[in-house]
């Protein structure tokens, strides 16, 4: 399993990504994928309760599991924009279907930015036929920059290897940096490959990989109205992926994990403001349930990301929030390590390793691992700090 | 039912605080109440599985209904310390109740801090004699100075009311500013009066006044090891209150909810690095738990927060945390006004609204008032904003 050039593009795969003029700052925010013919296609959408247009729209069109473009805009989330927006979703995909001479149902759109504000479909319309224009197997990069708002640099991750004779590319796109605590999916990402893969298959394994590395990520935890993860499939490999028992879905699941989660990754290491890219592991919890909720009480604690980013060695937020999670567990039985040194025993502090892990405590990279000593279950979750740029970014988000 | 100057104190009451060398800073950190006389006493205590050594000492001296003296600390909170705390706590109150001359068990510790450091009982204990011996009717304001953290003032609130012929006074003294989200109680609050009332009225009519007040704030979302609140009727008022359906209990109840309210209101207003006070207001939701839910998920969003802390206009994030907070409703029917300005109806912005609320967002005071339309339960939180020195404060809260 080897990573590529994104230059060298996948099979039968074309992308590009233009300015608009949806974004205030002029730069790319209309982006592309289109692939040669009709994708086998997957997705995983938010469970905010407060759907965006386009996510209404791609779910919708993906009940049938076939796509074979995606048109993404930056800048704008068209979300809260009632009937309106949902026109302006379809009316854009519609001009885009005609402009690439597919059937309209095939086009997948998505939008990420600003919520509450009517989708300027009229700027999209009028940028439609350069970005068709401009679409190629190169165009990966340029996609990649499209589809960002706050983050800070472009999310690609790619992987080939060979399965059934063929050689098959996967890559994988994503954009997130604020605004992230998945729940059953991300922020936006879209992840294709040349494979060819029965449809119930692709859409089990994205539903089980997402669940293990999109959905244990959070920044700020809070879930998007927008999160979409896409997964398409062109089947020019020749020779499909048949059966979940066979030993090439199993390597094609491992490539769809790597690549998921490198970009999971890449998300929370570009989370705002970001300055420590932290793990929180739960073990030997009661249920997976409580795992994780412990975990993520802890990955969303503002007092303990607030002490990661001062440096500061404060491991009774761990326990004050660990209290906090639902979780099951007597206090006097709670280890916890950081950075592999042991900070907490029979829920007190190990005094002697103090002076370390006060040191320990200001790396930019912080490994926490709890041992609950209640049960079988484990959970990792990746998170960041809170820093000043944070609060930064927020306050003045659409000014 | 007015308030009087603490100065006078509470009939039968003394109070004290003083330096005692916990604190780094050298301010006061050790305070006393004291009774003339045994009274009827209550407490709610945190729901936080984590329980430091002094809640555990409360929660068990508080089955028989009955205390007469409080000793608090504030610099560490004795949470997370074993056994070791536990005796520390004990042997602290054993110390006080040597020097009062009352039974050991009628004196309730309590400590607020950094967690998980050793309670230096040594210095308690040296500074006790001192401690007692200024003790007066007087002392209530050095009380609440010295139970102060991150607190920038001190929070003390009085009335008084005739019940039965008799002047009854209350006060209610709090700490808490960081490390707020109550569960069943908040961080430090005391209350006392010299009313009569029997025991389970009192515990009744505490519980049942925390949840209209003390658990209707949040700060950050974080509920504390240590939070307690302690009420104490030592009934030199002659005649007790009897009956829930009196006169007499009603007037004292609307007496201790003014105080509680008010109380809580001061610890929003008082949150870390807080620029601005907030009330969410989520009405018509199907269940309490959903209104409850929906109201907490907006106060505690992080977006939310750094939104209202800039004096950005950015009402969709309001609709994204709600759509999060597990509430049920329908997107296209949510009514939001925000200082009694109509915001969003039908799920989409009041555009004609827009120039108005961008400038009503920058004022100190925000009411944002949700219609779920979905129910008949409403529920208010007080929270505050989300600001570079919360995450100054909480940078470096141990170094």
């Amino acid at each position: 399993m080897k990573s590529f050039n994104p230059k060298e593009g996948v099979p039968g795969f074309l992308a590009a990504g233009i300015a608009a003029g949806i974004k205030k700052n002029g730069g790319r925010d209309l982006g592309l994928l289109l692939s040669v013919k009709p994708c086998v296609a997957a997705g995983v959408f938010t469970k905010n309760r407060v759907k965006a247009a386009p996510v209404l729209v791609c779910k919708k069109r993906l009940q049938k599991g076939i796509a074979q473009a995606v048109l993404v805009n930056s800048g704008n989330a068209n979300a809260c924009t009632g009937k309106d927006g949902l026109n302006a979703a379809l009316l854009t995909c519609k001009e885009a279907a005609h402009g690439l001479g597919i059937p309209e149902h095939l086009v997948l759109p998505c939008s990420t930015g600003v919520i509450g504000v009517p989708l300027p479909a009229a700027s999209i319309k009028k940028a439609l036929p350069q970005l068709i224009k401009s679409a190629s197997q190169t165009g990966i990069a340029d996609f990649a920059e499209a589809i960002m708002t706050t983050d800070t640099f472009p999310k690609v991750v790619t992987r080939s290897t060979v399965i059934n004779g063929d050689l098959i590319k996967v890559c994988g796109i994503a954009k997130g940096s604020g605004m992230i605590m998945p729940r059953m999916a991300t922020m936006l990402a879209f992840i294709f490959t040349n494979a060819a893969i029965k449809k119930d298959l692709l859409t089990g394994l994205l539903k089980e990989t997402t669940e293990e590395t999109f959905n244990r990520i959070s920044v700020d935890g809070e879930t998007s109205t927008n999160d979409t993860v896409l997964l398409l499939a062109n089947g020019i490999g020749r020779r499909p992926i048949q059966r979940k028992s066979s030993a090439e879905y199993k390597k094609f699941a491992l490539v769809l994990q790597e690549i998921m989660r490198e970009l999971a990754l890449l998300i929370v290491r570009d989370g705002e403001g970001a300055t420590k890219l932290i793990s929180i592991r739960v073990l030997h919890a009661k249920s997976v349930r409580e795992a994780r909720s412990a975990a993520f009480r802890v990955a969303n604690s503002p007092l303990f990301k607030t002490a990661c980013f001062g440096g500061d060695y404060n491991w009774g937020r761990i326990m004050a929030a660990l209290g906090n999670s639902g979780a099951v567990f007597k206090t006097e039985k709670v280890e916890i390590t950081i950075n592999n040194l042991l900070a907490v025993k029979n829920g007190q502090e190990v005094a002697k390793n103090r002076q370390r892990l006060k040191n320990a405590f200001k790396n930019k990279q912080l490994e926490i691992s709890i041992n609950l000593q209640n049960g079988r279950q484990n959970c990792e979750v990746l998170t960041c700090d809170l820093s000043y740029d944070y609060v930064k970014i927020n306050a003045a988000y659409t000014t």
